[in-house]
């Protein structure tokens, strides 16, 4: 349930309230919002004629929910706005690991010699082999920052795990919170307590209704630049790496009030899948991409096969444009 | 593996040849094409001098391969034809039954109106409980006969069991092999008999590979005018009715040469979904498209939750020919 | 709902309320049963005083149901009965595939020397590709009733299609639906009109509640003799042919009133793991147990992977019974 | 691949060959053991003849393959041996969460009782909403640690992130790495470092390879004292909380040399299906359980539902050991 109360009433007895219905306490605006279990129905009466407002939910999606805003919000990512009534389709590109600096240079001159202003590459792999190449760490944070310092580039990197989240919020201007990770409160919780935007994935094993739930997490600990990623659900199929869910994605887009970006690559696993299902992805009407671009994908240290070359993916570029028109969508 | 026998080797040689090879054996223009297991990988010194050409595969996804055929079949339903250079996307649409003359005049109404040419309606309707509805039945295959002779509209309708298939063969100008009886070989077998074109459902626990092979059995039998329709998988998300696996349908496009025709109404299982993913579907650069509508899908018989009414329908036809054209296709 | 009605009302008058209800009838002893959809939550009052007893169902498993019959079902294999109080857990064995008289006559005699009554093995397979091994066929048929009649062996089979449904039920003891082929309502039909023994396996995409539910196609059409097979669902994980759900056996034998066998070697796909699974089966107190054994599992037709040898499956008797004993049940 | 070096090669010369084949290091009795990518077949020329032995592998469960070790590893919890030939299977009891003294003190007098000696408790609950009940966090840890100290209970507990992995390595004797937690390399590098045992749970989504490989992290680095816990995947079915896979239970015990545990608690969601499943479990001849048992289960802060109260869990043990028995092994 989701109580709204005006300012007036002061912090003192907001908190009181809030320590009554254990609830979470956003201060917003002229009001202060309190989120407590969707199990709770009815006002207690011993403040319910403090309330202004209240929202009652089926399940804890609440703050998230398009029965609370009835609009997709609007985050900030870079110099660039999606959600609201923006039409932005996003488009965030890049390798999928730091490898090393003329590579990460490379990758960028593609980018800016394209018109493209959101990086993204891997700098902590959450491999599931411990015998495989595990990213570059800070060294590769450093390298991101780098490219934004140098080529004004947004740039977006995933965090693995709890032990080096403080050093994503530092030198990341996007937290990725990786499909792994998402549902790490260690992470969920340090994001909450950043003003950045924070990309969540979702779980290749993770229900729609656990994945706007992490989101709960960020927005109800005071961070409500949350974005929403789909990347590909785990079933019995094997001849793709994943099964990119635009299911889910039309679910999401009805019932919640966060924008939704899609990650085509990772759910394909191959290279050559990627561009018919970027184009679906944009006429699905959503708020951004993540595509993965490598200099020479053949040598890359990860995801060597669902990475496309650099011709590859400005041949994809080209046809992306007219079929966010025929949406009424801008890629940007 | 695949061999080709030039025609003059007389039928007797060929029919020789494919027992030896436990081959199916089928008479193609100025040749003999016999199929046989994939696990042949050499062949017999018996009648090695004899190929004029043969192919070898990894699995038995044969007849169906870009590796034999590198093109996408064209297969003609009604007077249009899909697959090919033809950039057509046949847009298939009618309500989930046929529930009664007058709710089917209704929806060849709506078909005729808007130009449309290829009417679907179930009339065996495979139901998960004996207490629901069940369909028509053959009552239902003389309406749209009807339809057929009346409108001249291309019907297509859909086999529930071997008991009905030669109704069904003789009643419906497309032969529709659900996703719960694709596996069903009386119907296969049946299907490999007749010209008509079949179209083949993915059952929603069936692999890719499974699903092609499915179609071998029709195309093996002499029949080559099959066509693919993924139509959502089972998965473990449950807030939409299946998931609609468009990365498998990268798949089928890149390995196969047989048209692919997808099905949103029932991966979404709700009506809300069905417009983002149409148009999704179309960018995908398919051949075509199955959509549920019906007069007052309130009162429908089944899937009611599914089915657009027709003024959605129509709002949806709108905005496809927009996707189509921008990814080089054409909606028929 | 289901509907008792004394006899005393007449065969029209049962006939002439079912109709009004939309309900199957069933002659059962001392009353009518009625049974329509689950949706019907009410009495209709042109008839409620006729209705001697009825219960209401929150979905379409209803005959099958532990709140209609709050016991296990009694069902008759050949000479043993399971379910009920019987306490007996059936072991059923033999080849994948009926191959050859000499072959199966080995299986015979392998059973024959294990005092054991119960003998399966395919003649129409449900292959997934066209070219491999589909089966004997009839000739498959007539040596299982030549087995049964040399060595008064119960002998179960599968239908793979409706199209020779009729020929099982003719020569075969029990009838097996296979998981490909459960929803075949044109099979399940047939099933309803014998009073055969038939055993329903799981589809592997296959949902409890439709599992059920198809059981209850050949409980409301009149046969009684109905058993539940679970033999493994297909989930992300491929190191394993297919998962066996014991979780949901736990489920059928809470909720419903019909006897269940397991088929491990279709779970596992590997020999090496049907011991301990078919042990844990046993330890479960399920009513019967699939087991694949073959003379020669390397050269069998099809599954040669997961069939035991006579060897193996003469190791692995020898330790059922003990674990049958430490849960109060028998091996027969 | 795996390489043993002889001790007398000298620590220096040790590491320079692991520099050289990108491979960790662990000192082992009287040899080195160096752990590279599976990827590696062929040993290097520069150090081959200082080799003692190799091991190649085809994917990258090593350490835990019986390929490397033909036997199940010995691991000591608390006082008791599991794994080798013990023959042991330990019963691991207690609530979901740690919610009071007096909770735990009535759980832990439970144990007492049955002369059990291993009490689990959750105090870092991985909730999927952040509106319910989280745990006590170091409180609870605080408790359990009072039980091992009044009661000689050895405890385990949930590490959820890694900002409270070095508590829980503290506090808790046997450190449990959760289902949602188990790619997490903070928490899996921690874990490597001490030499207390761990029990790392399978994801929901995970592949049986990915399982061992997180297994692969805690044993490069140095702590062998591994055992692996199923509990559970995620599939299409909805009417049991999880799909227990003991398909994949027989595959760990045949390939890899890690004791496994079952928890059929989480894997059913249902106190109801606990006992038959825990049977069955027992009967796959399994080194240890994991089971839920609350003084009030309807009044627990978390998984209501699938905790057995004090009196069915007595009523179980009762009819463990009989199981036990019939496969040569022993509750402990």
């Amino acid at each position: 349930m989701i109580l709204h109360l005006n300012k007036s009433i002061g912090c003192d007895r907001a908190h009181a309230i809030a320590d009554s219905a254990k609830a979470f306490v956003i201060e917003k605006d002229d009001k202060f919002v309190l989120i407590s279990s969707s199990s709770h129905k009815e006002l207690d009466a011993s403040y319910a004629n403090e309330v202004s407002e209240h929202f009652v939910f089926e399940n804890d999606m609440q703050l998230s929910s398009k029965k609370y805003i009835n609009a997709t919000r609007e985050v900030k990512i870079g110099n660039t706005t999606i959600g609201g009534n923006t039409g932005n389709t996003l488009l965030i590109a890049g390798p999928c690991s730091v490898e090393s600096e003329s590579q990460i240079q490379e990758s960028s001159a593609l980018l800016k010699e394209l018109g493209l202003t959101t990086l993204r590459g891997g700098c902590y792999k959450p491999r599931t082999s411990p015998y495989s190449f595990q990213g570059l760490g800070l060294e590769g944070l450093k390298l991101l920052k780098k490219m934004n310092q140098e080529h004004g580039l947004t740039v977006i990197t995933e965090v693995r795990d709890a032990t080096h989240v403080q050093e994503v919020i530092e030198y990341s201007d996007v937290i990725q919170v990786g499909a792994k990770a998402m549902y790490d409160q260690g992470i969920l919780r340090a994001c909450a307590k950043t003003q950045k935007p924070v990309l969540i994935k979702r779980g290749f094993g993770t229900t729609l209704q656990e994945f706007v739930q992490c989101a709960e997490f960020v927005l109800s600990g005071g961070n409500e630049n949350v974005v929403l990623c789909e990347r590909g659900i785990r079933t019995f199929e094997t001849k793709t790496r994943f099964t990119l869910d635009l299911c889910g994605v039309s679910y999401l887009k009805e019932h919640t009030n966060l924008p939704v970006i899609l990650d085509p690559s990772h759910a394909m696993g191959h290279a050559y899948g990627v561009p018919d299902l970027t184009r679906a992805c944009i006429a699905m009407g959503i708020d951004g991409l993540l595509i993965e671009v490598h200099p020479t994908p053949k040598t890359a240290k990860s995801d060597a096969s669902q990475q496309l070359n650099h011709q590859e993916f400005k041949d994809l570029l080209k046809t992306m444009q007219p079929v966010a028109n025929s949406v009424g969508r801008k890629i940007v």
